[in-house]
């Protein structure tokens, strides 16, 4: 089984897949009379004409290492983020948008504990991976009638194994 | 100067202004294989044909008490969102949509710790009001051409002052 290792969540490396969601650098500009920073639309929210936004919490419960990957997933019809209340790394594997996807396009990405992340629709992406604690997510996503999550099962052999190390 | 109580922040209290987020009782379903469980669709984001649906997060400073409301906006044009990523309470002031307000239809809430708040479309409302600490919020809101952000200034006999206790 082939592994992979992790990369560091940036912008950059992630932008064929989505957004990543982070307060970094100067605010967008001030709001509430000076007293707060806005960082203003770190990610667009996408859906279908016949769909609509919503807001859910998605608590994950953490998990063993290390971490076959034996299916992924895509939301067709709109964008998917997901952004952690709590201050600890998660894992993120995705590819880019398909009707197929081998596991060799497979790629993992560690969030600094600071950051979220927009799936763009269409987006093949693992399931929310948590190897360090249970943690909780606000997630946005589309809702309404029509398929709206696709799955892609690997064979065995085309299985890859998630080198995951302990936090520092 | 009239001075007006926080009540405690509950979705039937709420109702008449907009959705509260938290995730309580039994989840929706689960996810990933039954390692996350998923609290769906808390709340719906609205925005108008034109717009779009933003994810953006806003830094609010420790404010000091008591807090006089002297002006609340609306957003006409889609609903708006802040859940904390803190788990710090903090203080939503919200009158009924139309197109006048007056200050003794002000109603203050204080959240659990734990709760986000999502106003509905042309709800006004008060500042983001953390008056016990430093607080980060994910924001979730319309994004577009138009006016979506209109004020109501209050003269100062119609301000109103908040009694804002420590917390326990």
């Amino acid at each position: 089984m082939k592994m992979i290792p992790l990369q560091r969540l940036t912008p950059e490396v992630f932008a064929p897949y989505g957004d990543v969601i982070e307060a970094t650098g100067e605010p967008s500009y001030q709001i509430n009379n000076g007293n707060a920073d806005r960082y203003h639309a770190l990610a667009t929210v996408t859906h279908d004409a016949q769909g609509s936004a919503i807001i859910s919490i998605v608590n994950s419960r953490k998990q063993p290492t290390p971490h076959t990957v034996t299916v992924v997933e895509r939301h067709p019809l709109g964008s998917q983020a997901f952004i952690p209340r709590d201050k600890t790394p998660f894992v993120i594997v995705v590819a880019e948008a398909g009707e197929r996807v081998r596991s060799d396009q497979l790629r993992a990405f560690i969030s600094n504990g600071e950051q979220g992340i927009n799936y763009h629709a269409g987006t093949w992406h693992g399931l929310l991976l948590t190897p360090f604690a249970d943690m909780s997510f606000i997630c946005v996503d589309r809702d309404g009638a029509g398929n709206n999550c696709e799955e892609w099962h690997f064979d065995e052999v085309d299985q890859v194994l998630l080198d995951i190390p302990p936090l520092d």
